[in-house]
């Protein structure tokens, strides 16, 4: 029922039309000799190939059979380990990897279109590489030369992975009140101690090693979050010569049971005085940790893109075959009993709602990515640091915005299976299931825009947020397409709000709070509007090289500004009525 | 986990204090003797111990172990079948069943508070009883006299059960699809031939007879759904002094896997030329079904109620108790390392949203439940039309918008509760799957936006319509409450689209269909802020009473109007763009 093929054509137009992404890698030194259009290309259709006949073809079983754990070791569903052996052939996990350290040093613009299809074809799967791809991130920028050229060749080559070790059973949001210690040990190193839960892929049968990288608190550490460290925690010890030692004192507990991804073990770690590595500076952890948070980040919104991605191709397939009732202005496949549900206003407006969102998503995801690889790779500082500033911005825009609305998605993906979509061989709801964990994880949506709104807008008084909006205001003022009005119109709203709320925020400290997950929202869909403007220009400017996909680019931006923008009304009023309402009831009177 | 609490205080506030129900009673000679206040007090009270103390606890465990199917023959999950020998002893299932059968003959009002105790309790093991009950009515009301007599006062004592059997794997929306067939049998009755899906406690272990309800076509009948005639077909055929015979020729061949409900039995059901018997004329089977229907479809709607309660209760629990990081304007539990979550203003956002809902859902049930009431029980024939034309009206509204704002309210529910609700073990999923399928089943979501705007509102030139806007007018008129303002308002802005519509439909036959979903929401939130006003008028006048409980409610409906009903302008927005933008792909183009 799965059948996942990567959108391909989509992706290519956002890449090489929308953002020119070739043009932007000739003028990067780092990158001009690695990447070309044919290079990404090349990649991109590896990388469907891959997922579609490897990964996708696993993803029901995987759901059925889930991830077992038996006496502290995990059993991966059938299939998984054959497919990821063959899967970390191709390099997948070191793609965008620093080629120092045997990464293959693709840039994110790209990457962000393999990881969309990994989720698409399976998200439990995907998650045993992409938290791998994110601890590399944070060993290669604040580990030590030696840790580096140890630990990064083998996980970018997939033979060992990596987890990320933060919650506990009573810190989840609020690191600052985790429990697990540090002691230093004689001889170098740390002792960790401490129980951590809501570990992907924290155990499992696929890699040789598994690299931990955990928060804990050294003997001598300010309480909060200021007192923690990161430290590098091998499952499997690393002897001098990169060859594997004595298992490390730490086992999984257990493994959760879970509404989704349920091939994906979500493992209970217990570090029993377990060997540990100072990564970066003692008490700068947080710091260290947030390189590779920020990754997971974009990835995991990027999840709800993948999912609502394989939603939509399945409810397209449906909505073409499944014969029921007329077309309202009457039959049009007049030789069958019925006409295909497609003819239907309202299966339309779902399916072009996932349409919408999902190709909106994908081009924004490549957009943060072009604003990742600025920041690393461009040689001028000053467009570096534009570029880093932007990233900081719209990344958790990225994370809860593609997730929050890849739950739509995949909703009205159910919706237009009818009956058939609530059971589990037709494969609708599991999307459903599988996406939702992508609103909760990796900081819940909540927190994502109480970053967005405090962190991210209000503490640099609106000064990214004012780059961002320039940047678009200057592309409508530039394009002579019917949408710049309303594209100026949805910024300049999004700037006023924006205003206002920075300015109720210096008087009522729960302002913030109380606007925040709207404001993401409205700031997600001004965020697409300037999406779909770019791609209608450039849809407009081609239409003539491929006229039925430039003109299904046309129609369905067409119906995002008419049939979606409108939401950010709504917004717009419940934010300006303010905090006052969420503290008219005492907690007792909940 | 799973303490429901049934929600007394606001069920009574509802049912005595905004809608006056016992002045009501008294003055209808059908129900003046049957019912009082304390009667209804002393129903509610028992309906809240048997599902709290008896249904609630099978809740969770019913999830885990599912209903089995062997050989033709299905298994509920353990404890279930002692519970409904239990639960039928209150005579439960007959409630507002019809008391010259044996039924208890209460006031829809009353019996949609139990309903929503039943499904906060165990949607599951609700599903049991409440297709029993909808079967029960469509009998009484089509049946004659002697299928009455024989099958009613049984069912009514929940010793045999119902079941509706209306879709095939092909016909699901499209029910003039149809192919199951009835052929006339020598000596009486029919032979009926044909499989059935998805057909909820098709077969089960709880019950002696199960009486299949089944849409069925006779040998000449016409085409479509206008050949279509209901059957009721037992499971054991019944002898002449009502005592159970010989095994009818049908069998369950399968029972659905599927996201939730999974202790409910969802059926494949054969008919092997299995007898069955007429109910009302023949091919007028769709109106008898009907009956069954809009009963079913107000009570499919409180699934979405009694879910977001059940939710609700659970996320103001852990809201409280869960410590983590501290309120913006600074500590509160000083003595604690952190603040209970409900401190946060994103959280308390979550929490008024599901409240406001959900006590606006229930207010909206008991009137509908109130017009069921007077277009069954009022002298007046003027009166019972009215009712009538208002209870056709708003039947789509309530089972659509109590199940869409259902799911949003169990999502958030979810939520709350971080990375532990989506562990299965902590119950909040389970809500958002069990809830999921009331927006599916019983007509879609989809299908009730159509009915509603197509059938209930462009039908009859919006006279329903205005019928009940003109009642809500006359209210907000009379009140001087500061909602009266905004209460006209939203109405004026409803009835401006509906007029819109009903002429942009004139020359378009696709403009009904790409507007309806967000129609009945505008409506939904519309009529809600008809409840929340008269709840608003009716707690500002008795708040000396219980000023703790009648402040909250007017905090609540602050939040309401402020930070919910804004919601209308996007709708409004999308709705007047028209359908132009739905049909702008052709179908290869999606």
């Amino acid at each position: 029922m799965n059948t996942y093929n990567a959108p391909l054509r989509d992706m290519r137009f956002v890449l090489h039309e929308v953002f020119d992404a070739p043009a932007l890698w000739a003028r990067l030194p780092a990158l001009e000799e690695r990447v070309d259009a044919d290079t990404a290309n090349a990649i991109l259709e590896e990388a469907a190939k891959v997922t579609g006949q490897l990964i996708a073809p696993l993803n029901r079983s995987g759901d059925e059979e889930g991830a077992r754990w038996h006496a502290g070791t995990v059993t991966t569903p059938s299939g998984f380990k054959e497919a990821y052996a063959t899967y970390i052939e191709g390099g997948w996990v070191g793609l965008s990897g620093n080629p120092d350290h045997d990464g293959m040093g693709m840039p994110k613009m790209l990457a962000v279109q393999v990881e969309e299809m990994l989720y698409a074809a399976n998200t439990s799967f995907a998650l045993y590489s992409t938290l791998s791809s994110g601890a590399c991130l944070a060993i290669d920028a604040h580990a030590s030369a030696d840790l580096r050229a140890t630990y990064l060749p083998p996980m970018y080559a997939g033979r060992w992975a990596g987890s990320m070790c933060l919650t506990e059973p009573h810190a989840g949001t609020d690191l600052g009140l985790l429990r697990t210690r540090a002691e230093p040990q004689a001889g170098g190193g740390y002792r960790i101690s401490g129980s951590k839960i809501f570990i992907t892929g924290g155990e499992q049968d696929l890699t040789e090693n598994i690299i931990h990288l955990v928060l804990a608190k050294l003997p001598d550490a300010a309480p909060g979050a200021k007192g923690i460290s990161l430290f590098l925690v091998p499952k499997v010890l690393v002897n001098a010569d990169g060859s594997l030692g004595a298992r490390n004192a730490l086992s999984c507990g257990a493994i959760e049971h879970k509404m989704g991804i349920k091939a994906s073990a979500t493992c209970v770690m217990n570090f029993d005085g377990a060997t540990g590595y100072l990564i970066g500076e003692a008490n700068k952890g947080m710091a260290a940790m947030f390189t590779m948070m920020n990754y997971e980040r974009l990835s995991i919104g990027i999840q709800g893109i993948g999912c609502a991605e394989g939603s939509y191709q399945a409810a397209i397939r449906y909505a073409r075959e499944r014969l029921q009732s007329r077309a309202p202005g009457g039959a049009v496949a007049i030789d069958k009993a019925a006409d295909p549900i497609i003819v239907h206003p309202d299966v339309r407006r779902m399916l072009l709602g996932m349409k919408a969102l999902t190709e909106g998503g994908r081009a924004f995801a490549c957009y943060v990515g072009q604003q990742l690889d600025l920041a690393r790779f461009a040689e001028d500082p000053g467009e570096r640091q534009r570029s880093g500033a932007l990233a900081a911005l719209l990344t958790p825009v990225a994370k809860a915005f593609f997730t929050d609305t890849g739950l739509e998605s995949c909703v009205n993906g159910q919706q237009v299976f009818g009956g058939h979509g609530y059971i589990r061989e037709w494969g609708q709801e599991q999307y459903v299931r599988d996406v939702r964990i992508a609103q909760i994880y990796e900081g819940t949506n909540g927190i994502q825009a109480l970053d967005l709104l405090g962190r991210k807008v209000v503490a640099d008084g609106g000064a990214a947020l004012r780059l961002f909006c320039a940047e678009a205001l200057a592309f409508a003022d530039g394009c002579n397409l019917p949408y710049s009005r309303e594209l100026v119109a949805a910024l300049d709203r999004l700037l006023a709000v924006s205003d206002w709320l920075m300015d109720s925020a210096r008087t009522n400290p729960n302002e913030l709070g109380a606007a925040s997950v709207e404001y993401l929202h409205l700031f997600g869909y001004v965020a697409y509007a300037y999406m779909w403007a770019r791609m209608a220009a450039v849809a407009s400017t081609r239409r003539n090289e491929d006229p039925v996909f430039h003109d299904a680019k046309l129609a369905t931006a067409a119906f995002y500004f008419q049939r979606l923008l409108p939401r950010t009304l709504g917004l717009e009023a419940s934010i300006r009525a303010g905090s006052a309402t969420l503290f008219g009831l005492a907690e007792d009177q909940f």
